[in-house]
């Protein structure tokens, strides 16, 4: 594909040679002369001058690139649809296979493709164009919207609700019983979890991740959220619209998070606990019970992150400031001996 | 079911209305009319008075709730018996299905279910009433005990020993190798992991959680702890009776627990660490090698708990301390200088 | 197998009995008469007085033990061995199982097991003498070499390249997609993720493990580096040769281990973080962005571990530091003001 056509695609301004020939879309090491790249931050701008990509997505003209320039307003945006363009195939459309056990009360739609070694209990539903892998246990009365991908080796536990567009890595297990017991004579008792989980439209969930059905009522993925590895989600919590959490991000019981929250890595929340939308918590924070309002919070428990930053900068000067106190004290202590 | 109906299963006292109907269990937030829900804390005590349920299970008569209220001397262990009896249906019982690969050495109890896509390796046996759903693996010489729950996607390894009324939920990994090399001429010679995993009684084992088998010898799960999602256990941990495991928590080679501790969300205990019986370690902390006696802990490394609020509380104000302590130097240096 | 023959394979020195018959191995608390056992730490050596085990592996003569002793150079080492010739046996063959389904594309080598209940796609290799255990999906393209073990239920998406040799534990995910999106017009947009994983020879990698296909490129996990349960490495992600990776470690997009890091369990790593090869970070630290230089490195955000110690050392004294320069600030102002 021509430079040229790309750039009519996405409304760019070229500089530089707009007949060549692009045929792969690359990070700033891997590109060569016939691959297109981008410029993620300016902080790999050093990076360029090794660069040997024919072409480079900008957002503004450069000078250190030898190759080509497109010049566009939102440079990674276009480098996703390129990304596709250039290599995403749909996922091939296999049918229902013979190899896997779907219960004749389930009600697939059209255009599914089931693989083999899928198990789909009683009264499930599927929507149309939605693609199930291998190793895939649906339970009983859950729903699946349409457009969905579910990845091998995938739980969805009975009595869930998931939206269209949703996808679901490898490892993850939806519904699984919350975490509750009751401490009764000597022994912990277990409070059934009788409540489910529902995955709203465009939601994505990452592999190896974990969201338990809540003990009554519903734990909730809001519409376009966004779930790394590794996750754990307790029951009952409530997750906002547009929310991105990362890998290892540990969400207890009950909690809540407002719409476009961003969870960094390993972050902890604890149980009962309501962040305002828009919250920012850097990695491995951990925020406590009640409220948080809107900021950018680090630390366990949660600080301002600048203060935070501010806080840190001086923790390491910790045992010059134990002295320089002991030393003072001590002036201070000889001066009022001798007055 | 009349309130007066359950009130007498439980030695309950009412006030108000006895001849409601009750027909769901639900939490403060979802109860409605014909629902009996309960008051976890008194913190959520502001919630009733926009709770529409027709009844409240409580330890003492309260004022703020217009329904019936059951008075009982164990609120939520009567909200989990009452879950129970309403929601709570036992597995069904499919017998050994024809999908599934069970060894014809393997002895299966009365009453067994196990799903299609099962595989039962050599030498297995499985207690009464147990129930194994689909892409379950069970490796040669495993016992698994009566009235155990095995969730899909779980993977047992060879050789571990699991008692009676055990859940594993999905995802999780029953004794796989642990983590041990030696350094050797350049490279890292495995170390070959040949004991076993041992689960006691009652325990409940949450989804993706690892559990790996001893190097020689067991790694062991004391009879009646529960384990939550998402946790790591180590080659040779030893964990008590009675404990709770919080998410996310990582436990590492050849430490022990004894009864009843509890170890919040994202704990990390280091290897060869002998944490005493009824121990609390607070959500993210880090426990080092070495004896910690009964008490509650937090921070890395862990401190009592009551200090480490108490140094928290002046982290957050460390720039300040190092504004004044500069200033206090230079005061008394000036003065110094005068004198 | 007689203690003199074991002396002979390991060029070791018996003090004590050299005819004893050894016939297991095992650790320092459950080894018996007739079993050998080592000394993996000075620290345990107050356990020797109850050890019953008939002979000891050490590096020199010690004298609280009443058995045998194997003195030999290297005795983690020998220990390793001999677990290795008392008892592990060889996976046994089985051929490729009927109940599987293997593309007729793929290509598979001499002596190769694959379990019933594994799924293998169009145009996969795998090469001479590797098992692949029940509920085992792999993807289309992707290459196994020789003399591998895949555990059951693990995922390995298209088109990742594994070299020989190398163990993969279940649970674990190899090659999902990474978590990349761009925030456009209030959603997130996803960011195709079309690179793939290269995992080079004799790694391997625990139980419930995610490892993340590039965005364009590939995620590379280095020769002979082993990788701990339920660990997050990220898109783009390279790890060095010979690292050491523990349970519940996180790195982030496109940072690198240079060869011979360990990262110690409940690590994290942000994206774009450089760390210098021989590196050691301990437990539950938090690696920032840019350059590390070979170290040993603790906290969040790292510092020298030796001034971490010191620091946290002075963290619990904040209280008393405040109380101190309070009354300092006290003292110095009255004192001025009587001036």
């Amino acid at each position: 594909m021509k430079l040229s056509e790309i750039s009519k695609l996405f409304n760019g301004i070229i500089e530089g040679d707009s007949d060549i020939e692009i045929t792969g879309v690359k990070g700033l090491e891997d590109a060569q002369e016939n691959d297109i790249t981008y410029l993620a931050s300016s902080k790999y701008r050093h990076k360029l001058k090794d660069c040997k990509a024919g072409a480079i997505i900008v957002k503004e003209k450069i000078d250190d690139f030898s190759g080509s320039q497109l010049i566009v307003e939102n440079p990674p945006l276009v480098f996703a649809r390129l990304l596709q363009l250039f290599y995403v195939k749909p996922h091939p459309y296999r049918g229902i296979s013979k190899e896997a056990i779907v219960s004749p009360s389930s009600c697939i739609g059209e255009n599914v493709t089931i693989y083999p070694f899928c198990f789909v209990d009683e009264e499930v539903n599927i929507g149309d164009n939605t693609v199930i892998y291998p190793f895939t246990y649906i339970g009983r009365d859950t729903t699946i919207g349409a457009d969905c991908i579910i990845y091998p080796n995938v739980t969805i536990r009975e009595g869930t609700q998931i939206g269209n567009r949703v996808i679901i890595h490898s490892g993850s297990v939806i519904g699984a019983d919350g975490f509750g017991y009751i401490f009764h004579n000597g022994r912990h008792v277990k409070i059934p979890q009788v409540g489910k989980v529902v995955i709203e439209d465009d939601v994505e969930i990452g592999a190896c991740t974990a969201i338990d059905r809540a003990t009554t009522g519903k734990t909730v993925i809001g519409r376009g959220s966004k779930i790394d590895n590794l996750v754990q989600i307790a029951h009952n919590v409530r997750i906002g619209n547009d929310c991105i959490i990362v890998a290892q991000v540990g969400i207890a019981g009950s909690s809540s998070l407002g719409p476009g929250c961003i969870l960094a890595g390993q972050v902890g929340i604890a149980d009962h606990a309501e962040i305002e939308g828009g919250t920012i918590i850097t990695a491995q924070s951990g925020v406590m019970p009640g409220k948080t309002q809107r900021g950018i919070f680090s630390g366990t428990p949660i600080m301002p992150h600048r203060e935070w930053l501010k806080a840190n900068a001086i923790f390491q000067k910790l045992p010059e400031i134990y002295k320089k106190l002991k030393e003072l004290e001590e002036k201070i202590n000889k001066k009022e001996g001798k007055e």
